[in-house]
């Protein structure tokens, strides 16, 4: 690993990692750590020949598995069904239907059925959750929304770390977001899940303004309200494509219109992202999140099988959340 | 005028904008620019029962006519019939089909039939000019796409002002982004026309960045290339809403999930992003360009009738590009 660090970006820079460990304090000193580190400073030097422009330092992050939790359950799906809940116990006309009925007697029976049918292809039942959702959360405001997701990521704990949900970010990737942005570069995060979940607590989690946070969402309508008041409110209809796969570069070319330098994700969804970074003209690094640490958080390769393969040809950077990482929460 | 803004931004401000006139040197001493310089007091001075924290200064303007010229022709009308005569020009098989025939022959006649059909609700015509352009840019990637719109609009010369097209932007209104961003607000541009056309040129002729554009495109593709580099090229599909009258809060929400608290337009388009600033629940302020010298640039109402009528009940401020600019461009 060090041999290539030092093809790559000169080995003059081996040196100076040795005492710029403090940059990224919750890593431990190993390749992967002079991997980043290395490739920072050969990217912001400009007398190396690796040098790239500040107007050009663009990273984007993948979120769930990737910056935070993403286990047993998505937070974002945990709050769709909190919110299907709440209709469901206000409105008993809903409960006559799917998922309202299913949430509303806590059918545990059904959950299980709309999981297994997810590993099987048949995507009815979860689908129906999707669309339950939408319907719960149809004609709330923009900010309405944010307050709601705020609310449910402030206040909900995770039932095994007993903390709620938006302190279990990885506190080394949050390092990284500081680090790279203190280095000039525009961090974007950029996930398959809400784009306006992710950005009610952006700010607080990530220092990462809500406008650099990619992701799918529901389409939106204008609408003047009873107090004529001007709104954009929930639709219950799905923005195209969903910002995974072959969708991120895609939101991603959408939105900043440059191509990243700097790209990290976990999971199969994230090959297509890793791909176009690596695909820049420039120096760019790839770096993949391994979960392999049960004891701190969990260990699975799941949904990763096809990246943790191409991160061996493609020069991928892939963290051992169990060896690099001093702490994870 | 001035008493409104007395009874708005609390009258000790007065004061100071008559000290504080060299924010805007490229403006009149009118009402108009009291009322412009007032607001921005009001909402950045702490003590002020007004004030916005600075995250909340979110500033958008419509592009076409508000910062830039957009008669005879929109620039971008004039950079697609380019590209539709490039494709003619290298492609006989092309010319035997519209508008890449019209093009190609200079057709003037069905050009002016084409207008004639705006004005009359029959958009075919007008419509195969779209399609055609978004045909002869099929499949050019982000990069490509950005060095020809930036090429077109620095190279090629506006027949009356016989200047490069990206010259021709409104000198007062780029003074204003330039005050507001002094003002820690974030500046927008939102446009009814081509996104990844205005972010070709908006870091240089207005000092924002790319991410900072919004406006209406054609949707993207990802692909891998002969030269097996992942690019986000360009289809023939026009990505839905486009970002025009209730497109542009539904854009405006989706980009920056806050609602405006300043907004700049100059035509019917913008109605409804004029309105969802005012709607914000702190003091915001719409202001309207009106197209009324015909000596420095054009007279004209058409398109921005109701706009101009609405203006009134609603407080937006009018700018006279006659009464309150120095000088245009």
């Amino acid at each position: 690993m060090e041999n290539s660090i030092c093809e790559i970006v000169g080995c003059q820079y081996l040196e100076m990692i040795m005492i710029s460990g403090d940059n990224l304090s919750l890593w431990n000193d190993t390749p992967t750590k002079s991997a980043i580190v290395g490739y920072v400073h050969a990217v912001t030097d400009p007398n190396n020949a690796k040098f790239v422009p500040e107007v050009e330092r663009v990273a984007t992050f993948d979120n769930d598995g990737t910056l935070w939790l993403e286990k047993p359950l998505y937070m974002q799906l945990h709050h769709l069904i909190r919110q299907i809940g709440l209709v469901a116990a206000s409105n008993p006309a809903v409960r006559i239907k799917q998922p309202f009925k299913a949430v509303y007697e806590n059918d545990q029976a059904w959950f299980k059925e709309a999981a297994a049918g997810v590993s099987k292809g048949d995507l009815a039942k979860a689908m129906s959750i999707i669309a339950g959702a939408a319907e719960a959360l149809e004609g709330m405001t923009i900010d309405e929304f944010n307050s709601n997701a705020r609310d449910f990521l402030t206040n909900t704990k995770d039932a095994r770390f007993n903390v709620p949900y938006k302190q279990l970010t990885y506190k080394p990737m949050v390092e990284l977001i500081h680090y790279l942005q203190n280095n000039e570069f525009a961090v974007y995060i950029t996930s398959g899940g809400g784009r306006d979940f992710m950005r009610s607590v952006s700010e607080e989690i990530y220092s990462t303004p809500r406008q650099n946070v990619i992701g799918s969402d529901i389409e939106y309508a204008y609408e003047i309200d009873t107090r004529s008041r001007a709104q954009v409110v929930r639709t219950v209809k799905v923005e195209q494509p969903i910002d995974n796969e072959s969708g991120k570069p895609i939101h991603i070319g959408r939105t900043i219109s440059r191509r990243p330098i700097f790209a990290a994700g976990n999971s199969d969804g994230d090959i297509e992202m890793l791909q176009y970074a690596k695909s820049h003209t420039g120096l760019s690094l790839g770096v993949l999140v391994h979960h392999d640490d049960a004891d701190r958080e969990y260990a699975y390769d799941e949904g990763a099988e096809e990246a943790l393969e191409r991160a061996v040809g493609n020069g991928w950077v892939v963290v051992s959340m169990k060896n690099d990482w001093k702490q994870i929460f």
